[in-house]
């Protein structure tokens, strides 16, 4: 007895030896007034301080485990160690259909698997090699010397005020009349466009939004049940005869618009075509859910502004964000800026689900953000990641025979293939070749794709790039009779 | 012009400069191809450095908002500011019924009202002056050597495994089974609900829960259209005989319970009882979602094992905590205990809303509990609520007249007046002296509990505490007939 405790480095070992008592009275391996070894006898044993015996016996009295008689040493104390009878409950049975579809939609237990060594394309995750972890520390200690109780304890649900009011004015720079709008801090966009879901009230039941589009986002219509009607991209945007001759046929609850970096395709939509749907939305009144996505990822070019700003002082965009793919994903940080009125009703339903958004995170950020790190960072990355997409479409127009290649930008490219061929089948032969990357179908509202694939190249190192789309190239002209 | 540049403080002037050019031009006080004033202009009509213009125009350039012409200058370049026709939603009309509910059952809004200098017994929040702000430091700082960058990555919807694994073995000790069980790392202990809400098919469409119970959980519950059978506490627990006929009588799609200092009565599940309750969900199959609540915060007695121990190696018991009410609130994390398959499911709900939980927070909280500094928090909290809770039971004793008080421990007690009393009356005349508490009947399943209160002390002072109670037993006295 007693021979099997292994105390780990770095944890006191008074509370190891406790934790380790305490299993063997609560797993009824010591038993109801069992006498344990004296703290002299137990510190030979297991070859540790006496005083740890002594605390880790401490302890163990106050929390009601073991009694002492004094002169007679340490007993085990009462403790309920029978069980009831077990049952078996089948949980599948149990979960909601919503779950089960969450569950088949899941591509971290569906999609693309790869191995360590492999070349993944399909990831859009910042590289974090070039976090700046220093500053980061510096922002997390100079905000814990400024409030570090207040950063601890409970916050609001809305979020922590600094960050909104930088977040506010990050917006009104971009050019949104920031006078009737308010800010929703949440975790991360997905909790912003999954609360959003949950809030607004479905009438007609239909999202419009761009074919392809954002998995996540596709995946949180279809679990909240809403039918999904996609408009073609454009080498500038969505297709503007289809989209005004969709609003004219049918209602739609909202549209879901990413105007740059438009994921998956790349594409950043013309100041031109943004005004255009502008105009259609608000004929129709339509609210538009902009996604800000990678907005700040561009390498080159005219300033665009985003609907949000399009739309003066009218109400109907909701726009949502977070610096996550940029800056650092860990931490679940998102906003939403909308109209006053509609954040009023969202800071309830955020309240109940969540309470709020971790004020650690949100603090850390502010002041990294406030202190002028993110700019400096952006250049950095924005330097890095121009390199990597320059070569990888350098190598896609030298190695791969593709019908349409799109992506302005950001961290990834849209490859579309010649009608006939099958990109699943070419997955697989990638995949034994040690290359992986993500099927375009995924991202379609309707079963097509199956012609496309995304390429992302955030995390990979320049020489993998050239090499692996060389490979998909290579197979694509053995295989599958590219030219 | 420029004269209204107001730089602040800790944050680099040549971002803000940029930033206040940057508001210019895209809200069209600067127009295009209007000519900027020359770095050395700018910088003496600013009184900033020439290197900060120099620096704020390289970056407006290479946002694309400006353009230099050599010998020349700056200008502003091609920004779209036109603005589309602006429509005003009506967004009250477009919210969810659901969303109107959690609007009107959230008490941050039309909850009790204090404001600063008055005795708040409403608040059963840490008191952050408890903080361990040095430690909490020190657990970051050395997570952060270990692995900074991968902190601030993506991380798993299932949550951070160390964290996990160490949460496994804290349950485990506690008597848990854990061979087949796994944990879920959720934002707090109301995500953790909110998820097995979403995801629990709904089939009765009946929970049946003690009364009355935790506010949280009750809006919870209604938003997800939940029916709510409660029963009655008695001081030891829930009402068994009652219980028995609920379940005999009517189907439930799971109970909610909490058997450790449970919110809002302060009481204590006996061991006798939460077997004799255990034995009953088994016979009637029922899940039992066991809320972990405070159970850290046990001030003296004997061990008592949670429901999740009493299951043995059953799949029935669902157990979901946080320790945010005794450590760091701030840090939104929680988790759900529960069998293998179906965290497998809730798993893919949590990755479908918010992806994951910040890995900074649960990162730096596996880094304060792996090196113990949560033993040593929790015996001085432990030591500090004891002492307010012996305080506030005493001065309850010697000024109230209460027909019944409840709290064993925790941070709150419960006070049950005569039945005529009603508490929203007097929460009004103590409001007037400056005293404030939150009204039992929130809690109650079915409207009852006019005559009841929670008076949570956690964060009060002692002498608030003693003479906030007195303040409250007078008016009673004097205003309500007690005795």
């Amino acid at each position: 007895m007693f021979n099997d405790f292994k105390p780990v480095d770095g944890r006191p070992v008074y509370i190891q030896l406790k934790e380790y008592l305490k299993k063997m009275i609560t797993n009824g391996h010591l038993l109801e007034h069992q006498k344990l070894p004296s703290t002299r006898e137990l510190s030979t044993l297991l070859s540790v301080s006496r005083n740890t015996v002594l605390t880790a016996y401490a302890d163990l009295e106050q929390e009601g485990l073991i009694y002492a008689i004094k002169g007679k040493g340490n007993f085990v104390g009462r403790v309920e160690t029978s069980k009831a009878p077990s049952i078996q409950l089948n949980w599948e049975e149990k979960v909601s259909e919503v779950t089960l579809l969450a569950e088949e939609m899941d591509l971290m237990k569906h999609g693309v698997r790869w191995n360590k060594g492999m070349i993944a394309f399909n990831s859009i995750a910042p590289d974090e090699k070039l976090f700046d972890v220093e500053n980061f520390k510096r922002a997390f200690l100079t905000r814990m010397s400024i409030e570090g109780d207040i950063v601890l304890n409970y916050g609001y649900a809305k979020g922590f005020k600094p960050l909104i009011d930088y977040l506010l004015h990050y917006m009104e720079i971009k050019g949104v009349d920031i006078s009737n709008k308010d800010i929703l801090i949440t975790n991360g966009f997905t909790e912003g466009l999954d609360i959003l879901l949950s809030s607004l009230a479905k009438k007609s039941g239909r999202i419009l939004c761009e074919n392809p589009t954002h998995h996540s986002a596709l995946k949180l219509f279809r679990l909240h049940g809403f039918e999904i009607h996609g408009i073609e991209m454009e080498d500038d945007g969505i297709n503007i005869p289809q989209l005004e001759k969709s609003l004219s046929e049918s209602n739609f609850d909202f549209s879901y618009l990413i105007p740059s970096y438009h994921n998956p395709t790349g594409i950043v939509t013309s100041s031109e075509k943004r005004m255009e749907m502008m105009r259609l939305m608000s004929k129709y009144q339509i609210p538009i859910l902009e996604d800000g996505f990678n907005e700040e990822l561009r390498y080159s070019g005219s300033h665009l502004a985003p609907f949000a700003a399009f739309a003066g002082n009218g109400n109907n965009v909701i726009y949502l964000s977070s610096f996550s793919k940029i800056l650092f994903p860990g931490l679940r940080v998102g906003w939403i800026l909308a109209d006053k009125e509609l954040i009023y009703y969202l800071e309830s339903m955020k309240r109940a689900r969540t309470i709020h958004t971790s004020t650690l995170d949100q603090a850390v950020l502010y002041q990294y953000l406030h202190d002028g790190h993110f700019e400096k960072y952006l250049k950095r990355a924005r330097a890095v990641y121009k390199k990597k997409y320059e070569l990888a479409v350098h190598a896609c127009e030298q190695y791969l025979p593709f019908k349409r290649i799109t992506g302005d930008g950001g961290l990834h490219l849209f490859i579309e293939l010649e009608k006939h061929i099958n990109v699943r089948e070419l997955l697989k032969k990638c995949y034994q070749m040690g290359v992986v990357f993500s099927p375009g179908d995924i991202f379609y509202t309707n079963g097509e794709g199956s012609n496309t694939f995304r390429l992302g190249f955030s995390r990979l190192k320049e020489e993998e790039i050239v090499r692996g789309i060389k490979i998909i190239g290579d197979i694509l002209k053995r295989e599958f009779g590219g030219s």
